[in-house]
């Protein structure tokens, strides 16, 4: 009987695409899931690929070859049971790779429970949504080295390609993998929130139609925040709406879901301390986005402003543009320097050349910005934050006037663009050699005996106020 | 032999305040430390009170009147240590109180370990430094209400006063007195970033000198934003250095360091899907003051327009005031929401009005808004959240147009101003009754087919975009 190169546990639309990938680059692979809906739906997609759904455990792992390479992709609450199921079937150096979104903390302690029972283990995250999964994803593993060696092949021929360039490498140790995926979700929350912003503004501020918004993001495609999250804004804008007539957009409830990554990011970066303003921003926007009949009552009751930006369409329009492009940079420093400074506590060993290089392609968050991400990290690999880079520097230094003057205005018409001002003060608050923080060094010391370090003095000092 | 009403472990500045407190009102009780000079310097104080310092826990234990009533006062890394060495004296029924900042997972553990054996447990929040200890703090018990009422008559007598009033109550089960320590906190935090901004401003932007400053601050601490917080700011810039001349707070490092309350309180947030985007704002500068070198390096690399406001001074501080009063809402509005949802997830039970009460003395972020929202709670016990009140709304309605000037031309100065920036995105997002949340439903159903609701009707739709 023929054995299998690769296993697919869980056959959602994620797994099914993923699998098929596999197979379609000439590995054969052998998927596994419980529900027979499911199952069938990948065994009449598989063609000519050397691809087959079962739904006895058992046979999907007698069809396996050793050492077996099994990958999970279910939900994250599900991870542990289908391991546990899991486990009783395996043998000595048989491979398991989590490819779901798991908190990096379960990862850590799942490859230690696993690896100890003499198996190996992978965390990976995948990104690309279900047609990155069938056309080539951004790959992120994390684990042991010479584990990742048994699928490197199978990997390298699935991830997504730029200019021949397979968008997956060995990240590093332990959580590496799923850590970095985390941050991916974490930059894609705060790039979501300033485009729905920029969109509010142009819809609410400017009264433009959503045919002329579309236009817009389609135009901005082809310029300085070329992006996959930009690219299909502008595929949104103009889908009409089969239900009710007009576009689907505008019957949408504003009430914005979430699965937790762009929360742990916030939380793992107040842990390594790392500011990351505009991504913990986008998190609490999401959350408040679910206030839908308290916002509604506050609606009636709280005044602001007329909503209308007084400037030239076009001349605003284009420093908009500016605008979402300083935001995306500030998201994506905020990130990257994230990653740094917890490669260093967890030492992963990260090479954020190799990230921004793996993110440029099949991910959610790739765009045009990362290929100067990934020659920034070529000049200077230990660059502490990418706004340290000559050339990124130089094009903020740019911008700044423009979404200066964009803040300005939409705080002066009463929109919200809480994303865009994070990222306006992280960035003044940022380049303050000095900053206000001595005030508050001096209030916790005086009604708490902190104590204080003073400027160009070694030790703690306390003062009797 | 005389036994003590009250025992109190750890004679730091702290613990030897608050039991000179309690004995000064007529409790006796005992104090216990292995450092023998922090037990002299107790007992040194004790004078007329009935107070002993001890430094062998046998006679600290054999002091204490049955069942006994300790209270830690220790750094919430050694609770645990100091527990176990505990226990084995305890006799059934004797109460052990957590007074320090320990975070409400570990109080929970703990309350469910030292109950399982028989003692009794409270997590109890104690804010107003040192002096407020010594003189009256505001406390904030948690834990067993029947536990509570064993020390409700030494903590009523120890706690501040306002107007008679005591700043202490039960709070609620569990780790309800923490929680709502560390929301104090967190609080705290927002309100100390946002008289920093405003600080920078006056310095950097109006060129005040310090004394200058001081009067400002003094006034204001006599109108809207009168508060503790504020009056330690103008005690702060008068006070002159005496190591190097001129003022102290200009010899300050600002390098802001944190013991973590303001964190937790962010990541209990996101957890609980509440937005605080100035408390989450003021805990991650906090993070980016440590980054002096790199925020050295960035000033001479990353440009901006000249720091100056161009308004006539007296009109600009004036709107700043109001700027501050603005700021400081939204910060209470977003730590007393938190409490409500957190109350409702937690089952702690909590009463708002309460909280208000019980912090409008003795503790740090204790001001005249206080009192305002006491009322509003007791208006509407069930207020979702303090913008709903009509006379709070009120006020934020006239002040708006204030705080929306003050940040545009400190915007268009290139000053920093996240927290005041956080807290108008908060108000101008939390006043949408449509947010552009909508897109980012679409942009999730598109690329990951999460789905999205439509605008009045009921259940998840997905679109093949």
């Amino acid at each position: 009987m023929e054995k299998y190169d690769f296993g697919l546990i869980g056959l959602g639309v994620m797994g099914r695409n993923f699998i098929l990938n596999i197979a379609e680059n000439g590995h054969s692979a052998i998927g596994y899931d419980l529900d027979k809906a499911k199952v069938d739906a990948l065994n009449t997609e598989a063609n000519e690929f050397k691809v087959k759904g079962v739904t006895a455990l058992k046979d999907f792992i007698s069809g396996l070859a050793k050492p077996r390479k099994i990958m999970l992709l279910v939900p994250a609450n599900v991870v542990d049971k289908a391991l546990d199921d899991l486990l009783p079937f395996l043998e000595k150096d048989d491979l398991l790779i989590d490819g779901g979104n798991s908190h990096p903390n379960d990862t850590e302690r799942r490859e230690k429970e696993i690896v100890g029972k003499g198996f190996r283990y992978l965390g990976v995250g995948i990104s690309g949504g279900s047609e990155g999964a069938r056309h080539g994803p951004s790959l992120m593993p994390g684990g042991n080295e010479k584990s990742y060696k048994l699928v490197r092949p199978i990997f390298t021929d699935a991830a997504a390609k730029v200019k021949g360039d397979a968008c997956v490498t060995w990240l590093g140790k332990g959580s590496a993998g799923h850590f970095v995926k985390m941050v991916h979700n974490g930059i894609e929350y705060g790039i979501m929130q300033l485009i729905s912003e920029i969109y509010d503004v142009m819809k609410n501020g400017l009264s433009m139609e959503n045919s002329e918004m579309s236009a817009i993001f389609k135009k901005w495609n082809k310029g300085l925040v070329a992006s996959y999250l930009v690219e299909i804004t502008a595929d949104i804008l103009e889908k009409k709406d089969k239900q009710q007539g007009g576009y689907l957009i505008d019957h949408i409830l504003d009430s914005a879901k979430q699965k937790g990554t762009g929360k742990w990011t916030s939380q793992f970066a107040m842990d390594f301390q790392a500011p990351m303003p505009t991504i913990d921003t986008a998190v609490s926007m999401r959350h408040l986005s679910t206030f839908k009949t308290k916002r509604l009552k506050a609606d009636a009751t709280l005044k602001g402003p007329v909503a209308r930006i007084e400037e030239d369409k076009a001349t605003f329009i284009e420093k908009m543009e500016h605008a979402l492009f300083f935001g995306m940079l500030m998201t994506y420093a905020q990130g990257f320097e994230l990653l740094r400074i917890a490669s260093n506590e967890k030492d992963f060993g990260l090479n954020l050349g190799e990230v921004a290089r793996i993110w440029r392609g099949g991910c959610i968050i790739r765009s045009a910005m990362l290929d100067d991400f990934m020659k920034a990290y070529e000049r200077v690999p230990q660059l502490p934050n990418l706004l340290f880079d000559t050339k990124l520097s130089s094009a903020v230094n740019k911008k700044q006037e423009a979404v200066r003057d964009v803040t300005i205005q939409v705080a002066k018409a009463g929109l919200p663009i809480p994303g865009l001002m994070a990222s306006v003060g992280y960035f003044d608050a940022y380049r303050s050699g000095n900053l206000a923080s001595n005030m508050i060094q001096a209030q916790r010391d005086y009604f708490g005996s902190h104590s204080y370090q003073r400027i160009g003095e070694e030790g703690a000092f306390h003062t009797e106020w």
